[in-house]
């Protein structure tokens, strides 16, 4: 790499970690909350961990997360940890200025207090990661393994963050996809630095597979650690084409657990997105990777011209759906718009692009229960409709038994011709049952594979709307988003 | 087979022959046409043979075709044959009602002596197959194989033939890609009746090599040869998947060269027409699998509402072509049909079906070098405009070269939107070129594989007719034909 080159890097980390970097003051405040809610819960009688960003130094300035484990013995039942664990929690929370409930593998309490969010969490204390109890067991575990090698490293990890943040790849939540933190601080570790993060990145190909190695303090301070420059290599660290899980385009094994991939909810678009956004940064460096000017919505004017500039045939399917948790609904939209998707290519239509999302209902209120919120997928069509002919591929002539089953099976029915041979299989022209998208979708949309919770909503009414009706569902961000 | 089933057989067998079955008389006349002509080549002291289905008693009733080949020694040079060769065959056609010269790998004479059509065709008289000067030459050996095994079967290939006509399936030119006259023989003596060949036909799979065998006459007479019942097994002819030519469907190996394939121009939908027409002769055998009735040609109103209420658009390409033989036409024909369709597809518009033909450009002549004939090349869309935007696919984001490329490439060109990512491939929506299928064949047609003459003959212009136009482009025959 050029001097200048490396140079206009440093400038632009600095700035951007001038911005990022949690203050002195800040770092001691959070702090400050941590023992107190430590003091809380040791009172109790019971030891506790914080994980987390907020622990290992590598949160981003302005987040105020803090992630408090409540270490409970293993005498305790499943039950009796629950009890217990949320007996403390609460007390802890009673000092808060509001609590709720929220469920996991087993339930925890999530706090604020002031302008922090905290997550009071019960867990087993093991004293091997071999003897886990539950999922949960294990983040004490992530957290020592990040703690006892990430010194010195904190400001790459806060830069790949930062990074992703700006890519829409950060977040292993299942509405994103992308990268989780924990990821972020195991690939720093792999590759010495931010910038060889992004260096190794850009020659990535899905089925990627890296192991976890003690990152040995040698290897890495020789990598010029903390600079952010240099590619730091480990010996005892390996990367190679992953056998398993083709759908995972890549493998990060858990340090604690060989059998577990960290990187499992990575899709592969936003592995390849993060991977374009690492080459075009090393080729250009740029403020513009780490912080983006907010794009203005398009205007009403402006969706229906585009609409109509593109010629397409666009199509919405919304419907209602009660408050619910992202990571539950996400995956059902993610599964309901493939099979939207294959219905409609089975029918003969020809799909462009699709999206998904949830938006509010009304605009009077942050997504409430009462007035739930809508799913809008939004599907764009080469067309729309399609002639009443189609051709309905029968069996290979060679099949003798399956055509003559065909062959009886359209002898009756009203066709457009006979049974014919077109490329060694027997075909018919028949009238097509569904020659509107709209009528499809109207009649069939319940028959898709639409996960349990889209489907009971679904049943209760839908709607199918076409071309500019879009425009009065789907919100404007939305639209904007799908049409840039 | 169930006796009743068999008795119909055998009196549907009866009636068909009792049709085409040249009577004593018919096969009188000819054999005093063919002993004329054999003794005018004699009296040039050069011994002839008679070949094809006339020699072999296997001609269809009514069809009055002789081929006569004048045998002529190796002794004489390619050209010395050719020019002694004519000189012999002009001295027999100048009895003849008229003749003219006509060119295969090299030229002979075709001759009119009153309803016969005699082919006079100068040839090498080899001693064995070894020795062969050019293709022609093999026809004696051909028909030597054939005249020293049929006798008794002549029935049998009589219906085959028929059979086969009815079905469409009956010529190996280049227009029809069915089986030969020859071919029918040779798979007569292999399966040992005219209903062996059905049955075994009713199982047969593209990729079947049969290879020839001498058909013994014990074998043959136990399967009850000239009944036209039973199935002939013999014992020395192997059936197999063949190995080689995946593009031909049936490999029947030329008893007089191992490396020729005799059902080399059969098409992969004709080998199995003759397969379901096979089975369906079988399961319900009745007359009109040898004779049917000419359907009535739809009238312009029909043909306007078939149009109409497929709903699909249609596309005619039309050009002007003088008066040539079919078999340099029509493979140029079929290729430009499929080199068209690609053009189609790649350009994203979906085809339902296609098909080619020939017809008379002027209604006063039959395909007179004047007048010249009418290419018309029929293509029914699922629809002939496609919106103005198209998904253009780039390369899969981990070929970094091809990646840096294609995003160069479409930095400054006017898209509807940026490069992004899909399914791991770099994608850009563009604007179509060509949104009208008419337009696209209208600037394109050139630029498609057309075959030399076809390519000429369009050169000088061409027309895309669109829709209704085309009624007063095509005849109704065809496009009868077309909507059945």
């Amino acid at each position: 790499m050029q001097n200048n080159i490396r140079n206009n890097i440093r400038k632009i980390h600095a700035t951007v970690l001038a911005k990022i970097k949690p203050t002195p003051e800040e770092r001691e405040k959070l702090a400050e909350l941590a023992r107190k809610i430590e003091g809380y819960i040791v009172e109790e009688g019971v030891p506790c961990e914080m994980v987390g960003s907020a622990a290992r130094k590598t949160w981003i300035s302005g987040e105020h997360d803090l992630d408090m484990f409540i270490m409970l013995p293993t005498t305790l039942s499943r039950e009796e940890l629950e009890v217990e664990g949320l007996r403390i929690a609460k007390s802890v929370a009673d000092r808060a200025n509001s609590f709720e409930m929220r469920y996991a593998e087993h339930p925890y309490i999530h706090a604020r207090f002031g302008e922090y969010r905290v997550d009071l969490v019960p867990c087993y204390r093991v004293n091997s990661v071999r003897e886990l109890k539950s999922a949960v067991d294990r983040t004490p575990f992530h957290n020592q393994y990040v703690l006892s090698r990430i010194r010195g490293l904190e400001d790459s990890v806060l830069l790949l963050k930062q990074f992703m943040k700006r890519s829409g790849v950060y977040g292993s939540e299942l509405r994103v996809r992308g990268f989780s933190g924990f990821l972020c601080e195991l690939l720093v570790l792999r590759y010495g630095s931010f910038l060889g993060v992004l260096e190794a990145a850009s020659d990535w190909q899905e089925g990627l597979l890296i192991k976890p190695g003690a990152s040995t303090d040698a290897s890495r301070r020789a990598a010029g650690v903390g600079a952010g420059t240099g590619t730091g290599t480990d010996a005892d660290v390996d990367a190679e084409i992953a056998p398993g899980n083709p759908w995972e385009p890549l493998c990060v094994i858990d340090p604690t657990d060989p059998n577990r991939n960290v990187a499992a909810a990575l899709s592969l678009d936003q592995f390849y997105t993060f991977v374009d956004a690492a080459r075009g940064f090393l080729a250009e460096p740029s403020i513009g990777y780490f912080f983006a000017e907010p794009k203005p919505r398009m205007t009403e004017h402006e969706i229906l011209a585009a609409i109509a500039e593109r010629g397409t045939d666009l199509l919405a399917v919304v419907f209602g759906i009660p408050d619910m948790v992202e990571d539950i609904v996400y995956p059902q939209l993610y599964k309901m718009e493939q099979s939207v998707l294959t219905l409609l290519k089975e029918h003969g239509f020809a799909v462009h692009r699709s999206s998904v999302g949830v938006q509010v209902q009304s605009a009077g209120g942050e997504g409430g229960a009462e007035g739930g919120d809508n799913v809008v997928l939004l599907i764009e069509l080469m067309s729309g409709s399609l002639p009443p002919l189609m051709k309905h591929d029968g069996p290979p002539v060679y099949m003798r038994k399956h055509a003559e089953r065909f062959k009886m099976k359209f002898e009756d029915e009203e066709t457009f011709s006979g049974v014919y041979i077109e490329n060694g299989r027997y075909v018919v022209d028949v009238y097509r049952k569904y020659a509107s998208a709209k009528h499809l979708l109207e009649s069939k949309l319940l028959s898709c594979a639409l996960g349990k919770q889209m489907y009971e909503c679904a049943s209760l009414g839908y709607t199918v709307l076409e071309g500019e009706e879009v425009v009065y569902a789907a919100d404007f961000e939305f639209l904007s988003r799908f049409f840039r």
